[in-house]
């Protein structure tokens, strides 16, 4: 690290009641790379107070709105170098291209926006903004995908054959979103959420996660996304067969219906010599199960791991780290990219994976309603 | 037991070489109520004979064609009640009718026969003949399996909502057959096998898992059936996405190139109320994980078990059965059936499961050769 | 196999209530190679006849007292050639002497006999009989077990530093002995179950595996051998440290008070360079964690076991055996060498291991009366 | 959270190339209610500016010397209320007794002192200076230790009868102390780490665990403690018997040359209905077997588990929190303890647990030492 001080970042949405704001803020934090100055927490005045208390953010840096906040951040000599977008997904595109155009580095969750047309418009953003956006595909930070990725992308598998993605969720088993749960309320709604439910929420990490660990790009799929619980206005459930660029076959498996399911994010890829396995419930081990030998189960924090997957441990193996310290590396390879002024974030997902996530939830949404059968990614995406 | 000494049992196929021949002969045999007296195990006579010595079954009752066991041994006084079908596919029609038709039982190795055509002609022999027919859906042997149906059947977990039912395989990641792989040699030869390569071999299997434990039947179905391992004549890998009656949502994905994969077969039912999991790598164990409520794990053996599951077991909890003990309750119910004169075998799948194994395997090859999307079950099955 | 037809055997006990009994007839018989052809399985004669008929024993060969068995199977043509005795503990030793002094091969269920001085002994008429003895610690037939084995002794560990041995069982967390148990009733019966309880039900297990599969000899131990449920007359709960010859050092912990568990027997040996765990509930895996490279786990089945693994599993890799298989492939050794004519047979635990069994037993017991710290082993065993 | 904003911590040790320092760092800032503003980090000048820098401490608060701090800081308006004792062990008395008489609050690393005296002595010195001391015994940080613990507690297992606590560890497999190795270095040096080696690092955090879980206090015990690798001064394997007041039986197993092992601690608890296990490895879950009923698993994060457990999660189910979040959950208790003025800090480890811990390492190295068998736990502690 240079020796300039921590990165300061800047926050929107992720005041009381938010799960992934306090997350952010954790993981931006963790390492000492970033800090938190500024926020505009929540709409609600009391509740943007109570943020900024809780999180060591001095009372005049809680703005109201965050076109305020960026602009008044983006002229203070200590103001925000970076903004963190946690608002529900319709307001994504404003405030990246807002804080991109004011000079500030963005690191937004996932979906990249509500629709392709938004993330296409944000790629163009970005491009001109000299500014570097990143995405919190949080799986990609676990060690052990980072090492899944680089044995794949090294051949030990040999040519990739078919990648299987599951990600079941139980918790929208109920239609929770009448009770007046938060975090059901807007995942639920299209004015806020998109054309994606399910698809959008976790289908799109699958996806992701898919392209991210195979190394190969979908090319077609062919979706069964439907609505569950009566009365939902998105999907709750998807079941996604796809083609890869080069020929392999896929299969996404997402849910948020399967009751009792926690958050079991799991892909395997399997490749001419074997196949591997990674569990989100597991998720310090990555499993190789080999054609023609014993299975290999390789451990965060090991010794033997590749470059990248040792750079996303911070403690010995059998220290578990988890969620939060994933996001943190997120945050922390975008931290080093800004402080050694490069031009790209490196593992951290950027616009162009934004872009693939929207097209896959649209393309799979549209077909399926259609009753067809196998689509095509868009043409420019392939 | 009735006094009436074991059930006499011939078999066709099965000689040296054969990988499920031996596993039907130790299954029938276990439990002391079914013994082998005599076969047409191999048309070559050593093997034949070979097979006859280390099985003890007389020299003069090692028949060189099933046509000419069945003759002799439908008359003999002592002669075999019921036949054992373990040849490849394409026999199993005629062993079947010709047993059946000779007044015999006839526990077949699944698939039912070649081809959907067949089946229903079958089901007709089966009908008129006033013998019991019997299929090797061995996975159905179970305790657990079983235990699966029953908590199914009970509402424990409401309506079904999603079945996910996964089959991987790795062995045939290879070219196998060309090698002179006797196993890989018939699977993947359409005159020996019919249709379906890797869907007939196990994706059966799972498919009729599904519809056993889930309670519910398949009645559209989307498939990508295809072949990985260039030349290879038949399907070696097949996902299929399923619509079942009543609205719930299914995948069957069966591969039989995902290499280092043993024998995976998993499957995963979610009601409105909670999920099971039954893995066949841990097949004495079956979990359920429930929407408001800590996951249990039933174990095989315990005397809190339903009935059908506890029959299921001969040993105490934490003593493991395996393979050839679930063949081998299939085996059992069918002896208990014949000796008390009933006309169905309880649990043991029949012809009517035989018929829609291959339903579902023309269907599935059919649709994935068109190009097709979703397409229905033949309206009389479903 | 020889052409000579199977090994003709005889058991005493086993009848109706036994747990052993049938496990000892469906495993000598599963591969074809022994058959039931004689038994005095009960006292009472009608439940001597139902086991007689159950298992195709002819009714004049169901005896009503081993001697007389013994004695007439002895000069028959076609006389019982080997003997399997799964009573109670104190007669273990008359059995198997008679059987021996008689001419037959004795299969004994363990432990050897009731104390000690009996096994030496015993020790002495196997030595004299020109016979086969046999020990059943099935767990020395499961195929992981026997890989484990030929791995530490490959040197593949290194020099052996420590063993660990846990055999959990919770069955006897309430005195179901008082209630008329009967498996529970005669294991807490000094009478019929000699000095040791628990210790010497399930703790001498654990002590064989220690040393089949460590390849090291216990020389001292240091034990807390005690009795939980109040009343119970025999240990129900032992924890023992061990020292090795070589240095090792060693724990066993085995319990019937353990509520909750099941049968969960596991092993784990630590040399210079790893350790391997082996566990019944996973009992088709064998894990090893090395020093300094990813962990591996061996599957039953696998084309790159040892040899003596492979020849201990009779399906593919994946297709589970278990606690019968396990025991089929002891008495299938058995059955070859006692088909070839050999003085040994081979991995079969013999009278050798029966009496460091008992001597491990009484040692345990009587230091831990004694309230001592660490004891020898008896000098002649270590 | 009060509005008097973050307590101010101070360090003494954990400057570059510690393990342990990082951990408290991240841990007690994890929550935003602790911010690190002053240490004394290492005794090098360069290292001690260079952990000063990079976790954001004026370098004015870097100092060169725990005393120095301890006088400045505590007289300073915004000086540190707290002190983080993350040196090796020899120096933990100081540091701790020096903090508390300056009317700073202690959060120590385990253990608590370099010997039993010692620990006696600081019990004094906190019991005079009106502040909080803390000890980070991590693993009862857990959120699902400490649900196991509410479950005894509750009597839902019924009495106590059994505990086994395993820490199996690897690292010190070969003596890479020898090698510079920094961590092996201090741990293998009796001036540093006091009589304890592998028992005084990791045999008293399984001991404490047991305590801790397990609600009953260990009354006797019988050790071997050695050391395995030739030339180290310290040991590095130790298994214990013990026995509790009230009668239950126990054993400790801690190694840190079991090859191959990385932090596997694991706790087994049975009581007269049912046993629990909790495993580091699998540290989101707690699993109970019952006597009579399907096992359960529970998980962190779930509704249904108890309050104390509830609060130690900041995420949903099924998102993985680690070391560090166990960590914090600690600090943060203390924070609160310290925010509300309380005098105790709950479920915090304090000085008598510090004093029983050194107890057992004392107790347990003398006796082994001595070779002894059982002897008793010092009087005043039982």
């Amino acid at each position: 690290m240079t020796s300039r001080g921590p990165i300061r970042l800047a926050m929107v949405g992720g005041g009381p009641g938010s799960f992934i704001g306090p997350v952010h803020r954790m993981a931006a934090e963790l390492d000492g790379r970033i800090r938190l100055v500024a926020g505009a927490f929540s709409r609600d005045a009391t509740k943007n107070a109570e943020a900024a208390g809780a999180w060591g953010v001095a009372a005049d840096r809680a703005y109201g709105d965050y076109r305020a906040m960026i602009a008044a951040e983006a002229v203070r000599d200590d103001g925000a170098e970076m903004v963190a977008v946690v608002t529900p997904n319709h307001l994504h595109f404003d405030v990246s291209a807002t804080a991109l155009k004011a000079g500030l580095h963005v690191m937004s969750d996932k979906p990249a926006t509500l629709d392709l047309a938004e993330a296409k418009a944000l790629a163009g953003v970005v491009a001109g903004s000299g500014r570097l956006y990143g995405l919190t595909h949080v799986y990609t930070g676990y060690p052990m995908v980072r090492e899944a990725r680089e044995i794949v992308r090294r051949g030990d598998l040999g040519a990739v054959r078919k990648i299987v993605a599951e990600y079941p969720q139980g918790w929208l088993s109920r239609p929770i979103e009448r009770d007046g749960d938060k975090q059901a309320g807007w995942r639920s709604d299209p004015a806020q959420s998109g054309v994606g439910g399910c698809i959008g929420d976790i289908g799109v990490h699958a996806f992701n996660l898919a392209e991210f660990v195979g190394g190969v790009r979908v090319e077609r799929l062919c979706g069964d996304v439907s609505t569950v619980v009566p009365g939902r206005a998105l999907d709750d459930d998807c079941n996604v067969l796809l083609r890869f660029a080069g020929g392999a076959r896929g299969v996404i498996i997402a849910s948020q219906i399967s009751a009792g399911a926690r958050n079991g994010l799991k892909i395997q890829v399997y490749g001419e010599k074997g196949g591997l396995t990674w569990s989100h419930e597991r998720h310090t081990e990555l499993t190789i199960d080999w054609l023609d030998a014993p299975s290999q189960v390789l451990h965060a924090g090991a010794a033997y791991l590749s470059a990248p997957a040792q750079a996303a441990s911070r403690l010995p193996t059998g220290h578990p780290e988890g969620f939060v310290e994933a996001f943190a590396n997120i945050y922390r390879d975008f931290a080093d990219a800004i402080g050694e002024g490069r031009a790209d974030a490196g593992l951290v997902p950027d616009i162009a994976e934004g872009v693939r996530g929207m097209a896959f939830v649209e393309t799979a949404v549209a077909a399926s309603r259609a009753g067809d059968g196998w689509v095509a990614m868009p043409r420019s995406l392939t």
